[in-house]
């Protein structure tokens, strides 16, 4: 590793059920990053882009097309596929070849376009990214498989129903001041409670939304930061692990190994521990999946994330807040761009950027992504500078 | 970048219309090339897959199920595409992170299953890699956009069909000689220019077949290849490029910039010039493009390349033998293990593993992939150790 690697601009489209075609979300995302930066597209020497169906709007081989549609076709591009960690492995990637020297300045574009195909062929489409001969293929979807890790989460700990409510309530309520998000609306224990079940325990308001959105950044060495002159972002910790694809495989269903994994590296080479970190912007695409990470990444003991969520310790001004951008519940998850929004949520808080939903005295900011069921996962440690 | 970096060892399926799912393809591969490279995957840092249409056969996020296949569960993954250069791209970020001293040794795997779907469904599919708002929605598909490009290059050098002829004719004699190959079956011009019109002035056996398949390498600094003590080849060169997406937006259609940037790039990396090339792989998915191709690398002057098909200047036992695997052209054409497989054949060429097939006293080798109509390209250089 030769270069500090830093995030000099972020972009974003809301995150929704939106109308644009999946080239127009990437574009308007780049710009937003590019203008941030200050910079112009020929300052940008590869382009990056993590996406998974982009055959649901039946373009593939994206970067070529963002690339020419701004103004720089003969710069390299690729896409990157993790599933639902997508953004977070594309991030990994370009500060990867950004820190060993071989650009200094590249786009990163998370994308994705969903919600035209309808709830029931997106959930399909989805369960392709689970180990289908053993998944998928025999009818357990995501909501299916996150709701036996949520059963046995809350057997094991003797947690509630409604400490998985508390985490949709906190989300929502950091959502409500993030103009970009796709569910913008308070709710109650009883809301959740009492909303249809999807598959038990989990209902409704514990699950995240498919959503449309895209997401994009502009990483680059220090030194050129430094000399376009605006306000940046350092990277200071990176690591990715896995875990064994099938959640049948696994030892304990109540943990995540790749989080761990890639938690533990991020913070080793970030030189911090958990108790450093100021807010972190985590992997929450059912309510439960928040309380384990937060476990997972050190910040509360196993079986305790719950009650950490009920008591508000997680809020935007407790002592640890957990997605102020208001989460992949509340934010919205389209799943290509997700773990480069979480990106962009920590540019605009270490840039001043965040309006009414900053953290307070914030200095180091963790992003964590996973895929599928937490098969791969990817974290990221930020400073401000 | 502080690491010499080898391949160590590869493996592959045969290419061709298979009956096994896309994992058990990919495991195949993967466990010839680790076979190949005497090592363990307990060796393996990271799996780098490189797959387009995972969604044909119910398996995205594909890396996590592999690895967890190969007894790696905790070892990271993710999918590389671009298009029908998805393979060579991936090659370029693995090397780039062995390279940048990220890991020691990873896996890279290239793979597509799409036969089952059947051609219509198949070129449909294919059409999505195109700038398809401009090309695939309206109706144009590779086929045809080769054809444009065939009939642009045929009036502007006065080059004739059966200069395209010569291209498959040569491939095809290769392919007779690689037991892995798709279609081996020698064929006469009489049979190219009789074959059925796909689109003119393309005919079926001007175009590749669509194939399943998958090709793996182990990618290793060159400290760690020699601990090892198996045969090695070191990779010396490496170039990325892009061409506008859409064929329309180019200014000649006759050459492929993507080719070119990445070309120079990796030559001026490896410290030769075309003259220093001993053979070629190169991505011949249609003949015209072979001739295109060999023009663009450096090897002859534009207008030219059908003349040294005819003059069989590019046979095997030629000046500057291309495509002695068959090419994509009768190896076969499995768009996410294409930019692996042409690995897969500079190693065996290098480490005696070619029989027949083999090239006299090669000891620099290229290899050239390209996505879609060349909207993006990669360029690899070879040395024999």
């Amino acid at each position: 590793m030769v270069n500090n690697v830093c995030v000099l601009g972020a972009g974003s489209t809301k995150y929704g059920k939106l109308s644009q075609s999946i080239i127009e979300l990437g574009l308007d995302a780049a710009k937003g990053a590019i203008d941030s930066a200050g910079i112009t597209p020929k300052d940008i020497q590869a382009g990056y882009i993590s996406n998974v169906f982009g055959v649901a709007d039946k373009q593939v081989h994206m970067a070529p097309v963002l690339m020419s549609n701004l103004g720089i076709p003969h710069v390299p591009g690729l896409t990157i596929e993790s599933a639902c960690g997508s953004g977070s492995v594309m991030f990994r990637e370009a500060y990867a070849n950004v820190a060993a020297g071989f650009y200094d300045c590249v786009l990163g574009v998370g994308v994705e376009k969903v919600t035209h195909t309808g709830t029931t062929l997106s959930t399909t489409l989805f369960s392709y990214c689970s180990d289908f001969f053993y998944e998928g293929g025999n009818g357990a979807s995501f909501p299916g498989l996150f709701a036996s890790i949520a059963r046995a989460y809350l057997n094991k700990y003797k947690a509630t129903e409604e400490d998985l409510a508390y985490v949709a309530i906190k989300n929502h309520e950091n959502g409500l001041l993030n103009p970009k998000a796709h569910i913008r609306k308070s709710i109650t224990v009883d809301d959740v409670l009492n909303s249809p079940v999807v598959a038990s325990p989990l209902k409704v308001y514990d699950c995240c939304p498919f959503s449309d959105g895209a997401s994009a950044v502009i990483l680059c060495t220090e030194e050129f930061a430094k000399k376009i002159g605006n306000d940046y972002v350092r990277v200071i910790g990176s690591g990715r692990g896995g875990s064994p694809a099938a959640v049948q495989s696994r030892e304990d269903i109540t943990t995540i190994p790749s989080t761990i994994i890639a938690a533990n590296q991020a913070y080793k080479m970030a030189g911090v521990t958990p108790k450093d970190i100021d807010f972190a912007e985590v992997h929450d695409c059912f309510t439960i999946a928040e309380i384990i990470d937060i476990e997972d990444l050190g910040f509360f003991k196993k079986g305790t994330g719950g009650v950490a969520a009920r008591e508000g310790i997680t809020k935007r001004t407790g002592e640890i807040p957990i997605n102020p951008s208001g989460g992949l519940k509340s934010k919205g998850h389209p799943i290509g761009a997700t773990g480069i929004g979480q990106v962009v949520e920590v540019y605009e808080q270490f840039t001043g950027k965040a309006g009414e939903r900053s953290v307070k005295d914030a200095e180091i900011a963790l992003t964590h992504n996973f895929g599928a069921t937490g098969a791969s996962a990817a974290v990221h440690v930020f400073q401000k500078v």
